[in-house]
């Protein structure tokens, strides 16, 4: 903070804010701050249904809790006299005397709505500056703990993944593949990913599972990941629906072979002190064709992602690798890989 | 938008891009916009390797997808020459002669980030106003398909309900449990809901499963919702682990007897033409503990929420109640219920 000449930081990101204290409630529908004077103790601004929460899943004292009541909930349209959680904020701010610091706000984090940073501005009248990358850069590096809980996400998607490739097979809908790959990284203690598991049976990303029926000669990418304790470990493959010597299977293992090789290319090129965007480089030298990205940063979320907002394997990042840092690898929309980089 | 003197719309929620156009991709980790020009054809702005998911699920015609490339992705820290998408989006509202309109942006709403307002501010010079409600208002009230999938997603839900309350019992994990909602309300037809199952076990709200043992003696709170189509249909319900006559479902009797009361008051209260915070007085008059909000409005969404941001039963609520506008009615942290108002 102070080397960014934050004074005080406004932390939204409901990612960030479990990093800082372990908040781990599904509350963050509803504005939730919290707030890090540079010179004094830190307290969390949520709801007041949600303080037993704060109270359950966090190291905070009960006097670092101070939430807002419930008349200030959702005042859309129609109220004579709206109240808006932001209104609170600003109070306690003016009554802690913290109204005059120069602020860091999470300027391109999804949360960070422009109504806080308009609210500020114009009723507070402070410096803001942008405070995106504040949290992430540290849990860009991971600690063993948090390495463990990526272990763990990593054998639950591997499970999960397993159950994807016995489930897919002609007839079945994309409906019951979801429910099998939900129920078993699940039932072998998973937490909710960021993502719904997505099958992709088109050139279409990012799409999740319809009613349809799965068929002979259908493509299925599958994008999931395991997820503990908000850590999580992604995975990519596709299932192809036909006989393992059919023209099809034959012509995809023709198509994917470059990118087989570009992925273990871009495997062998991580390593401890070399820049983030060299794998790219090294990978696309021998494939390259959607994007010069080959990986991004995976780990600690909260949806709607389970990519963190770090370093990625691309053109153009020249952050120096480091132990115990972790990315997703992958290429292209046909036949993505997955690696775990945690030495 | 003439009514509110917005001349172009930028609409950064997937739930209101969704409504508008039926794009229907979990890709909205990353910046999308939807332009809206009071005088002109929209277009949607998104990311190029989800172009083929407009194409899919969108009415858009080609030209009205314009993407940004992947060289915009991702770029945080250590980038000589970093890249954004809203450069993209600022360049092309040049180009196309609409970066002297006054703006409206979802201001309140999770997906308009600061940096959004801040660069249109300061890059454009534009005047922006509040268009939190433009879209949602609009979704208040439901079509009659609209209300087929709400119906859809309630025979769904009841599914998921009822396999929970055969799952909870002493020896089982909460993963147990929440495996079997999943995997029961994704096999008969569910979409991914915004929330993941809810199931508490103390005065924490918002909170989802754990690795414990549900024991003799617990009370699990359940919250979920089926989905359809990014329509849900949200249920509560309270299950204790004890024999039917144990002091513990008897004391447990005794306290929920005036919130089912309160409930059935507010159900029977609601009808066309009266205001939405007459529920709420009403039903306040037996009951009312925690909160004067007895409903919200639950249906379209994608993550973090299945709650629409139109209107509540609470107290100021001035909307006046017409048909098709979908609620759900809820109270208090030990026994909530549920209703579907779609007369």
């Amino acid at each position: 903070m102070e080397e960014q000449e934050i004074e005080l930081a406004l932390v939204t990101s409901p990612t960030n804010i479990y990093y800082l204290t372990g908040y781990n409630a599904f509350s963050f529908y509803v504005p939730q701050f919290l707030v890090v004077p540079l010179d004094r103790e830190l307290f969390l601004v949520n709801r007041s249904i949600d303080r037993p929460s704060a109270r359950e899943t966090t190291w905070l004292e009960e006097e670092m809790i101070k939430p807002y009541g419930e008349e200030y909930i959702d005042h859309y349209v129609n109220y004579p006299d709206p109240k808006h959680p932001v209104d609170f904020l600003l109070d306690l701010l003016r009554s802690e005397g913290l109204d005059d610091r120069r602020f860091g706000l999470e300027l391109d984090d999804y949360y960070c709505r422009a109504f806080y940073y308009r609210s500020l501005v114009e009723e507070l009248g402070v410096e803001v500056k942008d405070a995106t990358q504040l949290v992430p850069r540290v849990y860009l590096k991971k600690s063993e703990r948090e390495i463990d809980y990526m272990k763990e996400a990593s054998r639950i998607v591997e499970k999960g993944m397993k159950s994807a490739i016995e489930a897919i097979e002609d007839g079945v809908t994309e409906n019951e593949v979801a429910a099998e790959i939900l129920h078993t990284m699940v039932k072998n203690g998973g937490s909710m990913p960021s993502f719904p598991p997505m099958l992709q049976t088109t050139a279409a990303c990012h799409i999740t599972w319809t009613d349809s029926v799965i068929r002979e000669g259908t493509s299925v990418s599958v994008e999931i990941a395991g997820c503990k304790e908000r850590y999580h470990s992604p995975m990519c493959r596709t299932v192809i629906v036909a006989d393992e010597d059919s023209s099809l299977v034959r012509e995809a293992r023709d198509v994917i072979g470059k990118q087989i090789e570009a992925h273990k290319k871009a495997l062998e090129t991580v390593k401890p002190g070399i820049m983030a965007e060299e794998v790219a480089i090294e990978a696309n030298k021998i494939f390259d064709e959607r994007s010069s990205r080959v990986g991004y940063p995976a780990g600690i979320g909260f949806p709607p992602d389970w990519g963190e907002r770090t370093a990625s394997f691309q053109l153009g990042d020249k952050t120096v690798l480091e132990p115990n840092m972790t990315f997703h690898t992958i290429s292209t929309l046909t036949e993505p890989f997955m690696m775990e980089f945690s030495e």
